[in-house]
């Protein structure tokens, strides 16, 4: 009883507040654009040795959780390829082989040999140990499941995109493992290694390095933003997304989907879509037609009623950095999406945070002149999580006056957390990174837009 | 002189017409949709002899028409896979090697050999003989190549979309046929094979065999349409454009591309644009990437005063049938087109035929409520040619009151034929099939948009 006062209160207070104006936060980070870590820094630092695998990550490996896939790099030779895993650290008794690959690029790079597992019929909300690598160079980690899906489940979602490999990335990180999540929804844009020379492929090895300390332990489920497409035909790379589609394997057969780029999740109480700005969403083609089909059959609001969509291009954003670059795709989807009550819209992309009202702009018919965002119950709240640390710097330049869609938005590095409680309420953060340590700026009560859909937030 | 009188005095005479508001033809056709004709139908006739060339079809093979790609299938076995050809009928000294290639479709379907060659080094504006196959079964045809790009030369188009195989469809090619163009460019919807069961890839071949009597002899340029996507998840078939890219190459190396679905040629006085509708157009993506560098280093106004763009479904559009489609596309691309004064959009997808004013609808800002399409001399002309005849039948309802943008529409099957006559002007007829005859039920001059920029047609 306290704790649902408490709820009530909190709801309350945001009530207030939320009917005020839009707040441009004035608080402000450094607008300095820092390098990448140097490459032998030490979050970079490969495992002692001999062939030790490491770029340990691992994702979900079907549509609710009941499969873990393991992916892991071996520098010299393949070597093992089998994961070993188990309830017990002592006893690995289990086995999953897993298929191995390298790929070269730009004529000069070779990847290391990369190793993919899928760990299948496992329970739901279990800890498992598992180890890769043989001999004198096992490593040993352990995950935990997600729960088993179902309307009053709780989950807690990491929100991180654009998170790169600089002291602001490792902050930012840092600051997401001390919050605690269960899995992280990742908005895309994940090493950057396009910004260096030759897309400089060591920086895929080093990121994922970098952030092998909590990707090894819980899952990310990946959505792939503008630095996954390495389009580079100047040096003979013209198939978009290779180093990523090679590293970062996807559950989208799972999904029904016949690409890795969109497909979709099952955690607890939420039914996660993850589409990508970076390939076709004309009518008729692939990612039309499984978005279609998924809002349609496979999304059950009864069953897991959090709805999120995750699309690394914003479609509402007031910063001029990237202003409207993803008006092309919400003119395609977002009819579909305020049809199908979605709650969350999560972004990355424009290098600032910024969370919207529930708006909607779906009237426009080229002759009716109805082209204006308007506070719709049924629409999205829009969450631009772009704000991981990378090395572009930040996007400081806000559209004045603040748009009336605009809720919250500030120029600084940080990550956000999605706690989901039950079927009506999860309670948002987003968790600024200020000089060390994390602060949270901006928080919110959302209701859910299949239990309670008459409450405005 | 008298000729140019008579330019005036048309001129003058449309200068009177397009001051008077939109028309909406009464003229209608019989909404009857036609199957295809049957497959054994005499213009899907194979030719007679073992192992006979078929579906013989041409297209520009380079930048500028000093290249020609011949394609052919072979029934049986492979065959020969050169192309002999020369100057004379009767002495072709010249050969060149193909490439010849097979497909599965859906787990039944086995393609013919499809055999592709290019002839290079050819002179402009010069007729060459050539012949396929071997034995007793060569098959032998001509061709013309293009005139050396100039801006004062002349060049013919015929314009034709969404043809399939019906008896309309074999009246506009017949009356396209009588038009005498000098090349084809084509809106994309070649076959309507996915029409029928499992997309029944026989009617890939007898499509090509019936229009080979045109396409054998003169280039056609290719845009591929929504029919050409061909993915069938159901049957296995999960690669979008297999049939058409195996069947239908495009000279897109030459144009700097990196994929077959978009590139450009120059002919005559014009330079043309194929974009795909049904690829990604996302910033940073290749098709996006290829058209900013295209209009931005590629296109030369001087030489090439005539820039035509071609793009399957329509941007603008005032039928109901698909009606903003195209919108995601418009979002995207339309200002960089209006900032390349571009002067003709090509369209297919809706089946009927509308020729728009110069309009454009760039100024939109999400915030400042202005989205409505508005008179731009700068802008170009919007032509839907989707009327080639195909057996989805006609698209019957324009949305009422006509829109002010939209000078001219109908709900009839024809085609079109773009007659350049020099930097500045270019006769432009639109050819309804009316009882079996063709007559002109649409005509307009334009005016070159850099030569004439500030005329209004």
């Amino acid at each position: 009883m306290a704790r649902m006062l408490a709820v009530l209160l909190l709801l309350a207070a945001h009530a207030a507040a939320s009917a005020s104006a839009g707040v441009t936060s004035p608080y402000r980070r450094s607008l300095l654009m820092l390098p990448d870590m140097p490459l032998d820094a030490d979050v970079f630092r490969a495992p002692e040795g001999d062939n030790a695998p490491e770029q340990v990550h691992i994702t979900q490996g079907d549509l609710t959780g009941r499969a873990m896939t393991i992916s892991w790099a071996t520098p010299k030779h393949p070597g093992s390829n089998v994961v070993r895993y188990g309830l017990d650290a002592d006893n690995l008794n289990l086995t999953a082989e897993g298929t191995v690959r390298r790929y070269t690029w730009g004529g000069t790079y070779q990847s290391p040999y990369i190793h993919h597992a899928t760990l299948t019929g496992l329970d739901h909300s279990t800890v498992y140990h598992y180890a890769v690598g043989h001999g004198y160079t096992v490593r040993s980690f352990s995950f935990k499941t997600p729960p088993k899906p179902g309307p009053d489940v709780p989950i807690k979602f990491g929100l991180i995109g654009d998170l790169g490999q600089t002291f602001h990335s490792n902050d930012t990180l840092s600051h997401y493992e001390a919050n605690g999540g269960d899995a992280v929804l990742f908005i895309g844009d994940l090493s950057y290694a396009d910004d260096h020379p030759g897309h400089d492929n060591r920086r895929w090895d080093s990121w994922a390095r970098f952030v092998e300390r909590s990707v090894a332990y819980q899952p990310w489920i990946w959505t792939a933003g503008n630095h996954e497409i390495d389009y580079a035909p100047e040096i003979g790379e013209t198939v978009p997304f290779k180093p990523f589609t090679n590293r970062y394997p996807t559950p989208f057969r799972a999904a029904n989907s016949t690409e890795p780029l969109w497909y979709s999740v099952r955690m607890g109480s939420a039914h996660v879509i993850m589409l990508s700005s970076y390939s076709s969403y004309g009518k008729y083609m692939p990612q039309w037609t499984w978005l279609q089909d998924e809002l349609a059959t496979r999304v059950d609001r009864a069953a897991t009623p959090w709805l999120i969509v995750c699309v690394h291009t914003p479609w509402y954003n007031t910063n001029d950095y990237h202003y409207m670059e993803g008006e092309t795709m919400r003119v395609q989807f977002e009819r579909w999406l305020v049809d199908a009550k979605v709650d969350l819209v999560l972004s990355g992309h424009v290098h600032s945070y910024e969370r919207t009202h529930r708006i909607s702009n779906v009237v426009f018919d080229i002759d009716n002149g109805k082209a204006a965002p308007q506070i719709n119950a049924s629409a999205p709240v829009y969450v631009n999580i772009g704000d991981g640390g990378n090395t572009e710097g930040l996007a400081n330049s806000f559209r004045s006056p603040q748009p009336e869609y605009s809720a919250f938005r500030e120029a600084s590095y940080g990550h956000a957390t999605l706690d989901i409680k039950n079927r009506t309420h999860a309670y948002y953060e987003w968790h600024r990174n200020q000089d060390g340590v994390k602060v949270v700026a901006d928080k919110a009560w959302f209701t859910n837009r299949y239990y309670l859909p008459t409450h405005t937030n």
